[in-house]
């Protein structure tokens, strides 16, 4: 507890050390010190490649974590470091959040992490998860994400934190907040982000029912901002980028802020309460069982 | 004042005594005893039949208190103990809100229930208006309002505060919060319930003017979910439950909380102002004339 | 500062004086005596004409401040004590504001008021502009804007903050909150104001952007209400003040202050705050050097 106090204590949105790297296992990679020095071209890691053009200010942040981009602990930890490098480099002006496996953008959070686990591992998965929506949704950043597969629950949550939304004009690709159909919550801060999305009434019916919406159906309800065919996602996120850029930034990024600040604020105030919920309610054994029930019903459909 | 907050600390969302039954005159019939023991089959009262089908887990839920369903006193009394106890009934997952009248769902509040009574009588009467909502819009089980017949005004109030809104495909019919018209004022949680739904601009104009809408304008503008034709409301509502019920119950109930939680807390802690203001306004001279005259109004149409 | 403390201790919504006209020279024309008193018909200043047409209890108010009708410190006075005295005056019950120039409705706030200004004169500046929206959002009249002209920023706010917007349907016109284009910085109200209009998602784009939207465009999206043709927009409007009038106007004023008192009391409970973000913003060096640029560009268009 006291090293959690700690960590939210050295917490900040644009301080240079994060409290959820200090004390890590020295053989997870969370660094990528080639985007922030050297020739700045490409580099990767386990879970994930980031691109920074130098030309054009804008970083490519590609999932690659087979099978479908789960968000694990790892995943969440590495994506949260890179945000906050690019965030730091002056030659980064936008990120375009992207997958490099077919047919999925990402399909949310790892159950893995939250079935079997002890309270102190949720504990930690949940501060991570909270660490990636509060860098991305705070990101002084130009966010886009080029949405070149499905999206459901913690995948959808990423894709709502950007600033703009294309998806691949693929019916069969879907995007949703679908947390209730697996027996879980969507937290406060997921709801909120949507809410801020499609609209109060919009956000109570897809969150209630947990809906996944087909991406013309996505785009008709304003959960994504345009669809274009699935080889032009991603050069359409980029050439988006320059219009984002021609806004002075400083006070587009100011702006940014004035609209997404009070939300923001409402997690920071109550970031202890919300992991405290998120353990209890996860570690019940009804809902152990649920997410048991669901794992398998997941091994049946690919056997 | 003092049995008033009385009522106010006693008051709980799922207590099993209702403050509001305290004190009340033997004669009015609050219970249904039949809905929670014995066959459990169908039951009526004066004011709205309640069948509970164990087979389905939903509570039909009919009103019938001719000529037009106004919500007097005993009428709201009778729902909100009708929906306490379903609430209680671990057979019961989800209730159907309708009327058994022609051409009508309910005409909204009791204009008599305010016109020349004493401001004992109102207070009485708006905390049992609060607690039909409160009741309603937190209610844990599936709720859909099968709106076969107008809905002004108290009567939008109720459909509002459900899960999900069906409407008879009828122009005649209207639906709307129309209490501008009257000379009377929405409160702010009315008002709330409806930016919930529609958004602030469509809520702002709706309740300026106090207009009514026809159930083609009211689905265009999301004040209803789904238009049929009038004699399938009651069985798309029925239908609509099952899609409900496929979701884990426990985390839709903990979704819907999370939704609607804000709003309920605002009036929660405003209740006490909330009624003063109500019996400050409605026994002031000039708004008791405007009842006057608006009945009058009433009177004259009808011969 | 103390000045500054008294002005807010004296400032009112409803009150006969208002601070900020204290001090001010003698020869500004803040008052339309013959708006008030004698024949009450058609009266003007410099700015704007205000005709009262005692007959319907419509006031006219035209902008005629040339070239572009621009929020200058001497137009919002004016503005706001021509406000102040219609609503004093119980033969009025509704307000039109419209242009008396060709193409423009208002530029927005102007410029050189911001532009190598003492800090002290763009606090009262701001304090001015505050005082703006804060009359006319929280007018008890109807207020109608007819939009026969462009209304980027200020112009926009100023047509936001009405009740209902007519604008004229001419593509070439265009409305919008601009700001960030311009390098500076909408504040939390006109975004409050914005999200409250056309909703969270729609708000947060057209900000970060500084988008200008055409009519058609801004009708769509619900930046405005209606369009009508060029030389109907002010026919219109009086017509629909008719419709405003028909409810009962006690009910609809306290209806309008449920919808608008809790985004009128954020910004009245940080007045002092807004005022001093907006010095220290707008007096910095790099924020100067952009608003030069951009009045150097706005010349090279004219020439």
């Amino acid at each position: 507890m006291a090293a959690l106090l700690r960590g939210l204590k050295s917490f900040s949105l644009s301080g240079r050390s994060l409290s959820i790297t200090s004390g890590v296992a020295p053989h997870r990679r969370y660094g990528l010190p080639s985007v922030l020095s050297g020739q700045r071209n490409s580099s990767s890691s386990s879970k994930m490649t980031v691109d920074l053009d130098s030309s054009t200010g804008i970083a490519m942040m590609r999932f690659q974590s087979p099978p479908v981009n789960s968000l694990t602990l790892d995943f969440l930890t590495e994506f949260a470091t890179n945000l906050e490098k690019l965030e730091m480099d002056k030659g980064c002006r936008g990120v375009v959040l992207t997958s490099a496996l077919p047919k999925i953008f990402s399909a949310g959070l790892d159950i893995r992490e939250m079935y079997g686990k002890s309270p102190e591992h949720c504990r930690e998965f949940w501060k991570a998860v909270q660490e990636m929506w509060l860098k991305l949704y705070g990101s002084s950043m130009v966010t886009v994400a080029a949405i070149n597969g499905s999206s459901p629950a913690g995948g959808c949550l990423m894709a709502l934190a950007c600033d703009y939304r294309i998806m691949a004009d693929n019916p069969r690709y879907s995007i949703g907040l679908n947390e209730t159909q697996l027996g879980i919550v969507a937290p406060f801060w997921f709801k909120e982000n949507m809410v801020n999305t499609v609209g109060h009434r919009m956000a109570e019916i897809s969150l209630q029912l947990g809906l996944l919406y087909s991406a013309p159906d996505a785009l008709k309800m304003g959960l994504v901002d345009q669809l274009v065919a699935e080889e032009a996602v991603v050069t359409t996120a980029t050439e988006t980028m320059a219009k984002w850029f021609a806004v002075p930034g400083h006070a587009r990024q100011i702006t940014k802020s004035v609209m997404r600040k009070p939300t923001i604020d409402k997690l920071l105030s109550n970031r202890e309460d919300d992991i405290n919920n998120f353990v209890t309610f996860i570690t019940k054994d009804s809902i152990q069982k649920s997410l048991k029930m669901y794992m398998e019903s997941l091994r049946k459909k690919k056997a």
